[in-house]
């Protein structure tokens, strides 16, 4: 099935907002097998929408509109698309009384001007909005299927989600497109590359992308045109048998955050964790609790920003700042240590490093980062030099102390190590 | 002048790809008073490609397109153009050396199918390249105006600026679409309307957004289709009205960052900043610290996100703690005062409160959040009850930290007061 997107707005043409709905829908309707086929923006002028909406449908025989379903002028969409197929609106009671209704709660009372939100062509079905006020409309006949849905990318995404999608799941002709995307994380591209070696091969017919972002490379691969269930079979193995090529540089899949990964884990073994940071200045605590629940593993850390911070909250002696400078493995050790022992926590980990623009020297350039993690009886320490701009660089290092906390942490901390400090 | 976009790239209908190219454009054109009727994103086909570039061609004499230039198969889009306008191929020896030298100082050598690269319709201008190996090409004849640029957002970007603008700028007819936004935090937008009052008739013709963020509200005067200097004359005029009638919740204008603002107004008091901070977990430490040079002034801060941490980091009596509980008035300013003092700071600003989903009681619902701001001799604390989700109350409550703070310096800190705690 191949079908259009019509996104109505002038906003979207002025560039005032990005069109994330017509993202959203072609990721959806293409995991069903459906192709978009055209995506057109155009304002919320009647001519222009008519002619759009139109011409989709003549060219091929199914559209989804976004936008244009507001109060006053904005409904527009609706009065245009009941002329294409012809149908008169009829006002349905039950949609002005919930419309009240949903005024009535705000403390509100709808105007005269609202009705036509209560207007349905006759034929069309209501897809009930329960996230806002205009519902979206499903009208099949003649000219073919449109489906109506509000811009508000909120609203879109339930009625897209759970009135659109399951309505066009079996339409899609059996075949879908459908990615699964393997994340790894501290380790160049190129040798990557090297690592999954003749992979393309290995997991044909299904296609490889390397997606490298800050949060490491992502490894999307993509079943094009396979059934559901074939599809489904060969992303497991294609996935597993990524897992298997890139090793512990895997961090987990699709949508899978760090920060969250480590909470869960830290849980599952009933550790604290404590964190000491100077060049991301907070972002590996954000970062942390961004994830609701997190207080029960993440107890607090330093942002030890100046020296003195160093010395005044991680107890860094600053004779040691003196001999090997705020970013050295010395430090870093010191910081995660420090933090840990004053916080009392299981595991402590610590950034210090130069995010520039400005601050490098020969020996320590821009991008110079030290770590150290500090647990189950030793420290560790290392250091990389990180690549990009300021926000890159502060990025990349608290997600490259987020990946030191889960591999420690995956083996099954506290371990039985002795107190030792190791470089 | 009117134009279309055609935004060519199969990543874009998948969703994979947001078009942000699209976006762009759109408001790039619209300083120049060019207005994008329609924007139409199509796969990498021929017959999709061809049908929207001469539909849009019909329809408005002119098409600005992004994607299908690169090497191998993706050039199909200047093959379909130039037979649109009937005009053959040339191999452009200059090109070509440019791109040879391009391959040679990256160790390459390009690849026979890299020729067609440096094809050029007979009577195009080409629009040079210095950020990517495809020019951008400019074509002007009997079915109009087409404009072709590459699809990697920075090589679009720099072209668009650089090559484009500046041909289409005697174009718009001399009037043009502009805005200007003044932006406010810490005031719901009702209470911000009943401020401006009657605004919408003392600004007129030009008209007024209330686009509600997580920064705060920022207002968005647009002046439609006036001359350049008018336009910018009466954008002005607004910009200072609306300053006048919002008042003192005002913090800066267009992209203008509340942190980037606070550092450079600290840096001149020649003031120090110091931070503890509970629900935002280190983002108002990540804040501060994202801008280049924010050592100057910000040293650092405690994450005290247990109890015990506030103790430990911050100098939290455990009795304050026990008497009113973490998220409280008091202990806010303990938490000012201590990491203040431990840090020997100028300034230091506190934050605790309950972000939720969990942990909200009938007396502190979730979403309460209290802050202290201690300095020049005297606390001062409040509370307020932030709205949204986990996410957006600590976000907002960062921002609404950084807001008390530069409320406080712009009051030429440090100022006179003498030592005392005020509620």
């Amino acid at each position: 099935m191949n079908l259009e997107v019509v996104t109505i707005g002038t906003e979207l043409l002025l560039g005032f907002t990005l069109d994330t709905n017509g993202a959203e829908i072609g990721r959806e309707l293409a995991a069903l097998g459906i192709r978009v086929v055209r995506r057109t923006s155009v304002a919320d002028r009647p001519d222009e929408i008519r002619d759009a909406v139109e011409s989709a449908l003549r060219r091929s025989g199914a559209v989804l509109t976004t936008g244009g379903l507001g109060p006053t002028r904005d409904d527009i969409t609706k009065r245009i698309v009941a002329e294409l197929y012809g149908w008169p609106l009829d006002f349905d009671e039950g949609l002005w009384q919930a419309l009240v209704e949903r005024y009535r709660r705000r403390g509100r009372i709808p105007a005269e001007s609202n009705r036509s939100q209560a207007e349905v062509p006759r034929g069309a079905t209501v897809l009930p909005n329960q996230w806002g006020s205009a519902p979206g409309l499903w009208l099949e006949g003649p000219p073919g299927l449109t489906v109506m849905l509000p811009g508000v990318p909120l609203e879109m995404h339930h009625l897209l989600a759970e009135e659109v999608a399951p309505r066009l799941a079996t339409r899609g002709g059996g075949s879908v497109i459908r990615s699964r995307t393997v994340r790894v994380t501290g380790i160049p591209e190129s040798t990557l590359a090297e690592r999954l070696g003749e992979i393309e091969t290995a997991i044909a017919p299904l296609t490889l992308a390397y997606l490298p972002g800050l949060d490491g490379v992502d490894l999307r691969v993509t079943a094009w045109g396979l059934a559901a269930a074939e599809a489904t079979r060969r992303l497991d193995a294609a996935a597993a048998e990524l897992r298997v090529r890139a090793g512990d540089v895997v961090y987990g899949e699709d949508s899978d955050d760090l920060a969250a990964l480590v909470l869960e884990v830290a849980r599952e073994a009933g550790a604290t964790i404590a964190a000491a940071e100077s060049c991301t200045g907070g972002m590996l605590g954000a970062r942390l609790t961004e994830i609701p629940g997190s207080s029960d593993v993440f107890v607090g850390g330093a942002v030890s920003y100046a020296d003195h911070a160093k010395t005044a909250l991680a107890g860094v002696p600053p004779a040691l700042l003196a001999a090997h400078g705020a970013v050295s493995e010395p430090v870093a050790v010191a910081m995660a240590e420090g933090i840990r022992e004053r916080l009392g926590a299981d595991l402590a980990v610590a950034v210090t490093g130069i995010a520039g623009p400005g601050g490098g020297t020969a020996d320590k350039p821009v991008g110079t980062v030290c770590f150290a993690l500090s647990g189950g009886g030793e420290t560790v320490s290392s250091r990389a030099i990180l690549i990009g701009t300021r926000a890159e660089i502060r990025y990349r290092a608290a997600q490259a102390a987020l990946f030191l906390l889960l591999k420690r942490l995956r083996l099954s901390f506290p371990g039985p190590e002795q107190g030792r400090t190791r470089k």
